[in-house]
């Protein structure tokens, strides 16, 4: 299990000439992730990094000629191919682009005051540009690796034990849907569909009033395997090609009436939103954390999930947050934190179990790790997990809250610490609330 | 709700100058369905029409100026435009290349003579072509609209009504996994996977006991709806490009294990095969009938699922048959026979519910209508329907038979027939089970 190593590029002491990378939340010169993006009235997407308040143009950079070798061969695969070249790239590549980029934008490396004369010729604020998906995606998987999410479930179905008895021996997903699958900022409209009705008990079909998100952690798939071939889990980490934030937005009252017997539907296919920059397992580097600590009664996973250098660095250790802007507050509020310790599987284990039966995996698949919530009341990843008959609101800036409403912006962030290294973020996951269509009832829509 | 009409093209008099086309079990000049295919040793995939043995070369038939108007601009999106351009034809589009190669290939028509000149221009037999699946699969919906096999399950599970309450309220669906969908002749490799072990009752990582097939037929979207714009009823059947047969290959103790609670993943990810033409609405004109007799304590479907002329027309009748070939037997044996007639709902209303929440359809898209099993015992369309703990087996030509064997070979047919018309069919949906990989159990693939 070959895993990134950590290099001068790692260095927490780097600054960027780029004066809004340094200590910017999420993007300094440590993270350098990549994304897609159009600028002004372009028709045709553009590659680009995220650096600061900036996004680094990586055509305009290549036609400076200022990457070489293997980051120039990088950068020409993403901007010249076709398809899902940006996600694709092998790990020598993005390794090579990576290192050659922190070169080019530190302070006082080799090559910065070169770079930074031409800057102007690749470089876009942030601001000025609208972010993309990074890539088209093929099969999107949503996992359930969220013990407390999972167990929270069972108690509300009063289960005698909360998890079912396969839920710690395998990493339990359902497909989701991947052509509902849309960047950060699009706003999410309210969908309708077919429930039991609070009132009479029998079926309507009508706007949802249980609008709920999802936090969860995107996997990005890089790498494909030949369909019948698995993957081992010695060599499960070639096939992930970074991360994101995923809001699997979520209407309860439909999920709760369709999903019996063969899982979530509808109820989860209307959108989902993801964070647009695709975070490396390179960046990643310095925060990769031991997988979830089992207790001593839980079983001992099989031995295709299991790898010792997994047990030990095989979770990216991330801190995340869930933000709640909410009419007539104009500011948004902190509502919940939690972090990706409360994951029960490894991205390595989820990788390894979905292609275990030789299901081929191709570059721009998509995992959710599903909903990171914690064990504590102020640690929920979703509305679901902190309401109960006993406490069936929480109370953001003294009012009662519990579903999303029209208006309501959610914003998802997450962010890798660690003593000594620069913090990394991953950019917002943000959506906001649009009221359902009108008058729909299988009418014609206006 | 506009449905094809039946015109000259329909004419069950109609004959081909392509003799082997004449009484055709599939692709008589009254089939024309669309796909694409390799020859010899082509890179790139051409578009093809089945007629009888052979397969017209539609680029090369393009070629000759023998295609005009609407038609030859059908062509030439097909032929020209990258992506799903074969499944994204617009209606008016699709009917008049299907019009056009009917009076090209009919015998005494008026350009007939014209086209029997150039013909091994663009004429192929059929078995040197290897063919492709029609298009590249976005999503892949499998629903349950099969109403014995939703019953049987509820059986086998000793649920008091064996239909789920929701059941006759809406189309059960859960998303499906696109990437290892394959045309009809891939091999089918036996899935490893965690499974309760029938001995131990513990779990293990083992190649599937229990691998089954399931008889599906499967609805080709042609048009794409923008996302939180859901499709009416009434405009349904125009996101329809055509049909296949799918069989949803299963391995039932992957399955069992992991579907609590979200549903099937593993169980059914590692291989679909589908029947390599699409069927078009318009070659299926004749053969429309009614939707489901619904008893009369049945709930009346909610208003969006709902059009009077789908209730009488909505259904495409269709005779299905499933074949097995199982060493030492050298010859296919039939052993089910089952019909359309066993869909609770149809597809109008499939493409309606998936997108009553706003979910975007794409071309390329892929509904399956889930396992079509009848109420006899020789009308099952998948080996758990078949047997019981009171039938543990069925008897194949006097040797009993349960789950699938390495060197197993299924076919699924599909035919539909109407007193004064021809019959036209889907052509073979088959499938051979190769042995699991030797020796995985997390251990590198050689």
């Amino acid at each position: 299990m070959y895993l990134p190593p950590i290099d001068e590029s790692h260095d927490g002491d780097r600054q960027s000439w780029i004066e809004s990378a340094n200590g910017h939340p999420d993007f300094p010169v440590q993270n350098l992730p990549l994304g897609r993006f159009l600028l002004g009235g372009d028709l045709k997407a553009r590659a680009g990094v995220a650096l600061g308040d900036s996004v680094i143009d990586l055509g305009s950079l290549l036609a400076t000629g200022l990457l070489e070798g293997d980051a120039q061969a990088a950068a020409q695969r993403i901007c010249h191919d076709a398809g899902n070249a940006l996600i694709a790239l092998s790990a020598g590549h993005r390794q090579a682009l990576r290192r050659a980029l922190s070169d080019l934008f530190s302070i006082g490396t080799s090559r910065s005051d070169t770079a930074r004369k031409s800057a102007s010729v690749f470089l876009h604020d942030m601001q000025d540009c609208r972010l993309l998906l990074p890539c088209e995606i093929g099969d999107f998987t949503d996992f359930n690796a969220g013990i407390h999410h999972a167990a929270n479930g069972g108690r509300r179905r009063g289960q005698p034990d909360p998890l079912l008895p396969n839920y710690r021996h395998l990493p339990i997903a359902y497909h989701a849907r991947a052509s509902s699958v849309v960047p950060s900022g699009t706003p999410v409209r309210r969908p309708w569909g077919q429930y039991l009705s609070d009132e009479s008990g029998v079926p309507v079909f009508q706007p949802t009033r249980k609008l709920d998100f999802e936090l969860e952690i995107g996997i990005w798939i890089g790498r494909a395997n030949e369909l019948g071939s698995p993957v081992v889990i010695d060599e499960a980490p070639d096939y992930i090609a970074g991360y994101c934030i995923v809001n699997d937005w979520s209407a309860r009252d439909i999920q709760s009436w369709e999903s019996s017997r063969l899982g979530p539907f509808l109820g989860k296919s209307f959108c989902t939103t993801i964070s647009p920059w695709v975070i490396s397992p390179e960046a990643l580097a310095p925060f990769r954390g031991s997988a979830f600590k089992r207790r001593p009664e839980d079983p001992v996973p099989l031995s295709y999930l299991h790898h010792p250098l997994d047990v030990l660095e095989g979770m990216p250790q991330l801190q995340l947050e869930v933000w709640l802007t909410a009419p007539p507050l104009e500011e948004p509020r902190l509502i919940s934190r939690s972090s990706t310790g409360h994951l029960f599987w490894t991205p390595a284990q989820m990788v390894t179990h979905q292609a275990s039966n030789g299901c081929n995996l191709s570059p721009g698949d998509l995992f959710g790790t599903g909903t990171v919530t914690g064990p504590d009341q102020g640690s929920f990843g979703t509305f679901l997990d902190a309401i109960s008959p006993q406490r069936p609101s929480l109370l953001v800036d003294c009012v009662p809250r519990t579903f999303l409403e029209d208006g309501d912006s959610l914003t998802l962030k997450a962010r890798a610490t660690r003593d000594g290294y620069a913090s990394i973020g991953f950019g917002d996951c943000s959506g906001r609330i649009e009221p359902a269509i009108d008058r729909y009832q299988g009418a014609p829509i206006q």
